[in-house]
């Protein structure tokens, strides 16, 4: 993992988090475009993004770990597997990747490259929602890791595919893409006014995965031995 | 298997079928808000379930083995690889996370926590349909562990996938995740009153499985030559 | 291949037949029940049969192979890898077990056991089709066994997936299928007097794909040296 | 990879191109005959095309290195990793085997042979998708035969599945599918007239994903231990 230096790590990260954001909102554009049925725009918007999950953790995870979330990386510098320095930097970088993404995803459909998201998306259910989206998130990323690390980017484009339909916030459970879906006024879009919800509701949700695995994960072994019986 | 210790395999169970139980009724009551079509809610139920199955199979397998089903932990039971008192640690394990499984979705939705539903799920077609799919359900767990161990996850959610399609019962399969159900007044619901004949005919069918398979499987040498072969 | 025994094999056979037309044929009958929109019929009737595929090839393939279609078998009884005897033995346990799928799938929707369909499917387009369809899913497996057995299953399921979108016919493919499908009144039904036309179609399709793939083939070596590159 | 003779490879390339255009065109036509919702339709054109291109990819990726595309065998031209001479080859067999299948999907379907689309599909917003869908298919092949070389048929299959989505163009990506769907006037159609402008972007995206690419993968040691590294 540290094999890669820092630019290219940060180049990895904002690049995801680009390609990520551009399919979540490029693909909510193109269905709310294509049909007038809400369901079916829905699940045009959710396979895409699961789809892309899987190609964008398989082909950056070895580069930068493929995080492309603040409450990710968040998880693994309270693992101690990233530096408080380093932490910061993947933030940055997939801040500034989702952002791109929106405005790509806006050129590539011809809209004004930002506009502030009109939809409101608040209030304690859907908190809660975001709060077990992060957590199960987390729990997927851990527990994949720890058990077959090869299936990881296909368990979370699995995991995100049902997170959007299982809970009443269609799933964000990522604060850099909320960022980045506050800036567009489409079918993924987020009032920029309901962000801090959603943002804490997350690194909550994450902050509880954490510690729930961290427990979980403690039994059976570490190491080879473990991994063997994961595979047989 | 054994190594984790039983209190961390009850938790597994508890939150696997929590999750799973969570999915099915959450995107259940998001696909019936969404859409007026039947059958695409039934896709926006459907791809949700199989992909989920497929990520908790996956973390939480190594730990307890991923049952979440009473049938399947019968199966075990009588195949002597868990004890009575395992068995019905584990039952309990499912019944009480499938209750939360629902309470949680619910919560999500901003609903009761606890509805009993009205959906009427009887009549012999049905219960044969169930009987279908616990069998089949029972020997794709069994070949799939004879030949294929780390596909199961995989064979396990696209098998749902199926059959909540081609029985007309949409295939609770899972007497844990079918008590569950009859606590949502939603799209997955069924009537308390209907669950004695679901229970009853995938109970049959799982015993059906077991015993048809442990004849079928009982060829080929056993151990690590065929398990070469599969591979090859 | 040949370490079960043959009534084992056959029951693998029959009863994977059975299973897949069940799919096929319950899946119809879900899907059109629920809704207007043949489109999303179609997809209701292609993920299952898709996903069921892989689960099925997976758990028979290694018992039988898991051919589950007369022209499949022989292809292989072409190639020498079935005796006449064992091939006519395969082509009656698929017939048997295809209506016999047919029956389940009725008597799981309360419909009469068997009902000869008036689904009209003939025409040179459709022959075409079916023998496209046929040609493609030969192509694939010999190939797929060439470079990558254990994917086999996954390429079957994705092959037919796709096929039943891109032929006119929705690619039948499988006379033992054809057969059980002219036994149902429902979505995927076929005309007994259409059925001549699509089995001959087929078994020449299937042909035409054993002599390309033979051709095709035969460059790069045989045995552990490609096996090992293709896995690179 | 070279241990196919040209002739071999040649057929490989063509009919992989032929399946997959008659797989995008067939499908298209399928879908557009069975709903009027646009989105539906365009599900029914991604999911085929998708699972078709798993298929080809792993069956002809061992003989030829499965490109179907061009843009793509320009890019290993420019790494040197074919000769001037059989990238000719490869674009010239390309270029056919996709006209072959319009022509398949056509006969399938009853249509005249070939028939010059009317679709209009220009301007820079197109174009510009166009560009992005080269350059992202480029990234996710370099950067997947780099780290997981046997899931890049996957990789690509679920890139295109994305990208249908997110991308205004619904992603062509591929100068020799975009010629052979000029000459369909249906659901996958583009005017002739528009070719110029879709073929220029996709190279341009294509050689701007190679040298990104280029620069990013060169790090983390090369051959061997990278490769075990990534698949821990």
């Amino acid at each position: 993992m540290q094999k890669f230096d820092l630019p290219r790590r940060l180049v990895a990260e904002a690049l995801g988090t680009a390609l990520l954001v551009a399919t979540v909102v490029g693909s909510g554009i193109m269905a709310e475009a294509l049909t007038k049925d809400v369901a079916l725009a829905l699940l045009g918007n959710t396979l895409p993004t699961g789809a892309m999950l899987v190609v964008l953790i398989t082909i950056f995870g070895p580069i930068s770990g493929a995080h492309f979330n603040p409450a990710v990386t968040m998880v693994f510098a309270l693992k101690r597997e990233l530096s408080a320095n380093e932490a910061l930097s993947y933030v940055a970088a997939q801040l500034a990747g989702g952002i791109i993404g929106t405005m790509m995803a806006h050129a590539m459909f011809a809209l004004p490259l930002l506009d502030a998201s009109l939809k409101m998306r608040t209030g304690g259910s859907q908190w809660l929602a975001e709060a077990v989206a992060a957590f199960g998130l987390v729990a997927t990323i851990l527990a994949g890791i720890r058990f077959d690390r090869a299936a990881v980017p296909w368990l979370v484009g699995l995991y995100i595919t049902a997170a959007y339909w299982f809970t009443s916030s269609t799933s964000f459970a990522n604060p850099a893409v909320a960022i980045a879906r506050s800036l567009t006024n489409t079918f993924s879009g987020i009032r920029p006014v309901d962000l801090p919800g959603f943002v804490i509701a997350e690194l909550f949700g994450a902050v509880i995965g954490l510690m729930l695995m961290n427990w979980l994960l403690r039994g059976g072994g570490e190491g080879a031995p473990m991994t063997k019986e994961a595979q047989l």
